[in-house]
């Protein structure tokens, strides 16, 4: 299945069957995707938490909307992006840099004075905003390896994010949730959603070509 | 080249070669990867504007710490977001989906009732966040397209937005920009970055799993 086609046969599963679990290998292809993407300054500012423990995804399950895939899934991944950017964590990507990379230069130094400069002096809300919008490049690349694995999966901003940064302890690590995305398979007898078409403006609706 | 192979070989390109040209088959794969990425409650809040025009992009460079992808590209994509949800906005995409289904139903309807009730009262500037954050997601599948195509791709927030949505006349369409992103192929020859390793932190100290 080529990456249109996978695009395609994705859908946000309403209904997964709770008899099935994605195989590790399968989870771990994902996970390695959600770690690739891109972000900004390549500061990758969230965590990934991946989550079996049915105790705790039943607890999940409570503060976002009853929502049946947390439970009937086999992983649920939540994503949890940094509260703030401090010179600390910026410091910290910089070092991993230069440590991965052996060496540094003077353009890459002043890149990481122009940053220590700029965000922590912003406000804490500013930065977790702009570190929240990395994670959602992060679920794209996510789903888009679920779909390619033919695993389902299903985007998720229905939660209470303050009563999940209170259960998984998140502010202790300076996290706060942003996106949960369980992994599994579908249920075609009984998910609503699976025999409908999917809806997207067409073409001429989405793009403008300035020639 | 499978999907992690593709997104191990990206990166964000510093230089493009000025005299290669994306195939047009292979831009519309990509247009339609960032089409058919899922949002907030499929409402599918931004557009996409795929600029060739080089005087446009010559401008656009320049409100945009003058960085050469913008002109060494050979197609530049622009994500804007919705600068508002209305209700107006917001029937479009629940008429469409009636449309395109063939339909309705009652739990459909109430959940349009339920956004109608719920976004058009907040403010304008929280409704553009919550858009903007579902162009990323868009953003991430036409990365991972571009990836599969080994099409160079640059995802950038490094721009003035409100200049750039003053030349395309953005605000006119009730549209600001969130996102650019050029497609072309890397100068092997004089990027600085693409024989530099690719730095992300290790599964263990961005992974946590709960059993």
């Amino acid at each position: 299945m080529d990456l249109l086609q996978a695009f395609n046969w994705r859908y946000a599963a309403k209904k997964m069957d709770p008899t099935k679990v994605v195989h590790q290998e399968k989870v771990e292809r994902i996970v390695e995707a959600a770690r690739l993407a891109p972000t900004s300054s390549g500061l990758q500012p969230f965590e990934l938490i991946v989550i079996t423990n049915p105790e705790i995804r039943a607890q999940i399950k409570s503060i976002a909307w009853d929502q049946a895939q947390v439970t009937d899934c086999s992983h649920l991944l939540v994503f949890a992006a940094w509260d703030n950017y401090t010179a600390e964590r910026i410091n910290m990507m910089f070092d991993l840099t230069n440590q991965t990379r052996g060496g540094t230069n003077e353009g890459w130094e002043n890149y990481r004075s122009m940053l220590l400069a700029k965000y922590p002096s912003r406000s804490a809300e500013e930065n977790f905003q702009h570190a929240a919008r990395q994670a959602y490049i992060s679920m794209g690349f996510a789903l888009a390896a679920a779909a390619v694995e033919e695993v389902d999966s299903t985007p998720m901003e229905g939660f209470d994010s303050q009563a999940l940064d209170k259960m998984l302890n998140l502010s202790a690590k300076g996290l706060k949730s942003v996106l949960i995305m369980p992994l599994g398979y579908r249920d075609t007898a009984n998910d609503w959603l699976v025999n409908l078409k999917k809806v997207r403006r067409p073409r001429g609706q989405f793009v403008t070509e300035i020639k």
